[in-house]
């Protein structure tokens, strides 16, 4: 059991690693900075009222129920469980052992069986379909989340006596997986992927092997058709047991069982030597990366199945990208950082957190997004989830707000590593970052500001090397040391090397012009399109900033007015004059003309309608009421940050914006 | 009772009505036709497909089960009734009293209660439930395809003593309807739509009032919530219990609900003269068409739910259009004809049926599409029920195969109406059509040809009105009778009054050159493309017409080839310029220019790099292996009806084609 403080994923001095992630009690990041901003927030704001939920929503009766305490129905899905151990595990990595805390764990040993089990949904009604419908129970799944809380503890609080009793429950329940399901037991697998890094967390943290054993057993055991014959839907890529992760060639099914399984899988690679498995999951990533990523790095574009889509197939509207997926891409990205030391899995993660996991929490701390898509359009039909037009306090399905809480608590670990050669600064914020003797100060405005001064505040006199991540997205960062210009960069890292000394300073410059981004010519849906970046932050335009348009005009006018559709002329009030040659179609302008330039007249601009002029400068603009700093488009319309919409009121958004087509010269 | 026969949609003389169908036996398609070749490959090849697929997967077993002469399990959804009911009324509308009807209405009427149930997965095993589910239920929607069964029995073989039997049956349900939820009865709606309009005909069947005021009653009570409250996916969109129909503004929810409900709503207003029900229906019709249907007048754009989506939200390629919904939007849209003589109404009956409704069947009528999209990607899953790349024998749901044949056996009866003042013909094909002495033969071999003639067979003295729809496609159609123009075309309709004589012949041409057709601006999904379109028929490209792409590219490539995704500069190889002004993204360049540029060198042209250059004139094929008239486009490249699409193995296929934007001139 170690006894300095850690964080999540601490791969064992026998295990593949390029990096090593520093102490938890190493790290701090500054509340004045937005990461350490968000990780403040997470404590007053998410974590009590993630507390508040569980205990509103019946998550916490269904335990009393096994115990008898309580005699209601049992609530929610039969995984709800999980909820509590997540909220567990954000705790204990926020570094408090609460009242919360100190209350549920004596409950879950109360609940747990003799022989280790502990889902309460099965214990108390459904006895007999225990461990009998594993495609769909979860039941494994709802042991990897008490386990990963229980290493949360060991890692934070090791010795404090709730953390044990903790840690015990979750051995006797890893322990009856290991009998069960080890080598020599049952060939089985969960139709939801979770345990497999959970254990291998576990094997990290008490050093018993069995448990990593069972995690890389139940990794060679998918692709096998355990979970029964390829259904309707599909189903064995919705399980993850459409084929054998080392043979997989791309990213399938559905995205938080793909990307947990892969995170599992590469705890397991590194773990066990595999450098096979390890490549294999490499692979898939850049797979994953280069066909079905969307530009907030989240992953998800089907809402059936939850599921990826085929390669391209990535539409802004009815993106999934549920926060979970995002949340699992980065702990699978971390697991690669650290195996390879490649920057741009640090880029990753830095595009995940600043995009795809931070729009799911609102500014509030207490609202959230299960889905995050790019766009919402004039006259969405309002559904709260199918859609979302506003974050919610909680979901029937409430397995995003206690993620975003244990990723927040655990924030901090995932800004720098380190290595016997020095120090590795991969998100950069305002806090101290230190390893082994070594140590640094950095003071910053990023992402809102492009300078990153790092003050070095602890050394010895060996040479060692301070190595910064330059962001792909960055194609002229330069750096100084006390005043001498040092730049040079190679593989995406910047890397100081010399005998430090305190007060040694380094002035990074990371210039961060607003970008546009064109899309890949296969990306069928955003075709025509461009969208706005500065630094690592995707912008969006969202109707707050666009006063003029009439948001409720497609759905309120829709029914009044005749018009054909997708037959319809442009009318030359389009500027979309490239897809309009002179020889399209005109058949109908006759009979439909009227109505349907009445259709544009009728209620002036509707939020589809902006288009993004090419030839009028991007400009910033530091006075947003809700944004440090917004662009500055077409000369008066504001674009926000994308993982900021949302939080002014429901309605249209879009990060993807149609352009104004170039006009030839004259 | 008539004594002629009928065909569906029969309004009764006091009806709301502008045109009125003809007999049954006054319509003749001749099978060397389109039309009249997909009625006789009906009657030849899906009728008794179907029969032989009830008989395999079980829904006569379950019938059996009822009455205790087969002990197996119920098989199937417990909706499983209604595929015997829809090939009922397929073989009944055939004109063709086949042994299957004789076998299975005894059978039926065996299995029917006393007081007239006749659900059999209720009737054996879940009695407890009976009426207690109906959100999910689909008592009702079963009786309601029970009683069309009869309909078409009473209409085209009334004297046939087992559709006697048929019609006594389907009347004690409906009787028990009628007692159980009539007036002063429990207020309650199936989840499912369909009786309704089921109700409204049996009532033009029988005469019997109660019926016409159930179904009244059924419209009237959607949307007040007696479906249960708002449930986690918007349910009661979902179930047609959102808002009332006179009241609502725009479709939503599951379209074959909303299609279904939607004509029966317009059955209960032409035959109770409600008016403003009437409009609400057209006014629901506008907006459908207007932002939420697919070029092949398909409808839902969502595979979650099967339904609508927002307004523009209309992606080619996770387009749901469900044959069914296609089918119940082309019998929404008959029964508005009827009503109210508009030609746009004639107009979406020809595109449904020649598109969304004819890709819904192989060539061989033996396979089916459940999902029509209009587009397959390269690196397709390959799930053939979730986005097909081939058309299936049988679907575990299997409502849209005899769903088709129901269609194509009565699509006779849509082709023409005709009034006290003359007949007029929609649809255009080879056949005769005749109305209260007054008949035409017609000859063409449109929709591959233009020209249409109809000579005169029978008339009397008087004058009449030949009336022919000019579509809203065709700009220059014109017309001669005997050799004299006669060419005024007014609402969409071309007039012709006179006295006519036996041999008086009437050459009707519709000038149908190659049409290229461009979006909708607001539908972000298909920016920058075209479609192709001949005459009423649209086209696609697909796989086997460009042997040179590497359909499986991005599937076997995607593991290996790193490279960014929507970051990736489009590369200068690209073609699609105006989305690539010299001030776009390029930072990643440096990183990922090597293996970016290898992702598209690697395998040759991907089918999803295809472009349409509009500086190359469109051609037509005739001597394609697959299509009568093939248009060539890009000087090369053959594009086929999108109906005939996946009839030569699965591969890409698209209706919208990227386009080759103009470039400046020099």
């Amino acid at each position: 059991m170690h006894n300095t403080p850690l964080g999540p994923v601490v791969p064992t001095d026998r295990a593949i690693s390029a990096l090593r992630p520093l102490p938890a009690s190493a790290v701090r990041l500054d509340p004045a900075g937005l990461l350490g901003g968000w990780q403040e927030r997470n404590r007053a704001a998410t974590l009590p009222h993630c507390v508040d939920r569980l205990h509103e929503h019946g998550n916490l009766d269904n335990l009393h129920r096994v115990t008898g305490d309580f005699d209601g129905p049992f609530t929610g899905w039969w995984f709800a469980d999980t909820d509590v151990h997540k909220t567990l595990e954000a705790a204990l990595w926020a570094g408090n052992v609460s009242s919360f805390v100190a209350e549920t764990v004596p409950l879950l040993e109360k609940v747990q069986d003799p022989d280790g089990y502990l889902v309460s949904y099965f214990q108390a009604g459904h006895r007999d379909r225990q461990w009998r419908e594993l495609p769909s129970s979860h039941e494994m799944y709802t042991a990897g989340h008490l386990i990963q809380a229980a290493v949360a503890g060991a890692r934070t609080s090791p010795a404090d006596p709730a953390v044990q009793q903790l840690l015990a429950v979750a051995r006797r329940f890893a322990d009856l997986l290991t009998e069960r399901f080890g080598a020599g037991g049952e060939d089985a697998i969960d139709g939801h992927p979770e345990v497999e890094t959970a254990l291998a967390e576990l094997f990290r943290v008490t050093g018993h092997r069995p448990y990593l054993d069972l995690a890389a057993r139940f990794v060679a055991l998918r692709g096998h058709g355990l979970l029964g014959p390829e259904g309707r839907f599909g189903q064995r890529a919705y399980y993850q047991d459409h084929r054998p992760v080392r043979e997989a060639t791309e990213v399938t099914g559905h995205v938080v069982r793909q990307v947990y399984l892969l995170a599992g899988a590469v705890d397991v690679a590194v773990e066990t030597g595999d450098s096979e498995l390890l490549r294999a999951t490499e692979r898939l990533w850049e797979s994953a990366q280069a066909t079905k990523t969307y530009l907030t790095g989240g992953q998800g574009s089907r809402h059936r199945d939850e599921a990826f889509g085929d390669p391209y197939e990535l539409p802004p509207d009815r993106a999934y990208t549920e926060t979970c997926a995002a949340i699992g891409s980065f702990q699978w990205t971390w697991r690669l950082l650290l195996a390879t030391g490649r920057s741009r899995y640090a880029d990753e993660l830095e595009r995940l957190l600043y995009n795809g996991i931070a729009s799911g929490i609102g500014v509030d701390g207490r609202s959230f997004f299960y889905s995050n898509p790019l766009q919402l359009r004039t006259g969405h039909d309002g559904s709260d989830e199918d859609a979302p037009g506003r974050r919610l306090p909680w979901y029937k399905c409430a397995c995003c707000p206690p993620n975003l809480a244990r990723l927040m608590a655990s924030l901090h670990t995932y800004a720098a590593t380190g290595t016997s050669s020095g120090l590795q600064l991969h998100l950069y914020a305002p806090g101290s970052f230190a390893a082994a003797g070594r140590a640094v100060d950095v003071a910053t405005a990023y992402p809102w500001d492009e300078t990153v001064t790092i003050t070095v505040t602890a050394a010895d006199d060996e040479p060692w090397t301070l190595t910064l991540r330059v962001p792909a997205w960055c194609a002229d960062a330069r750096a100084s040391v006390n005043g001498v210009p040092a730049s040079f960069v190679e593989d995406g890292w910047m890397r100081l090397e010399r005998v430090w000394r305190p007060g040694d300073r380094v002035e990074l410059v990371l210039p961060m012009p607003p970008r546009l981004i064109a899309p890949h010519p296969r990306v069928d849906a955003v075709r025509g399109t461009a969208a706005l970046a500065r630094g690592p932050v995707v912008y969006c335009l969202e109707h707050a900033d666009v006063p003029t348009a009439d948001f409720e005009h497609a759905r309120s006018a829709g029914g009044d007015i005749p018009g054909r559709d997708l037959e319809r002329t442009p009318s030359t009030a389009s500027q979309d004059t490239h897809t309009a040659p002179a020889d399209f179609e005109r058949t109908r302008t006759a009979r439909d003309d009227a109505p349907g330039a009445g259709f544009e007249r009728a209620s002036g601009v509707a939020f589809e309608d902006i288009r993004l002029d090419l030839g009028v400068p991007i400009g910033v603009r530091r006075d947003h009421p809700l944004a440090p700093v917004a662009l500055v488009v077409n000369g008066d319309l504001s674009a926000i940050p994308y993982f900021l919409w949302a939080n002014r009121g429901p309605g249209p958004m879009r990060v993807w914006i149609p352009l104004v087509p170039t006009t030839p010269p004259r």
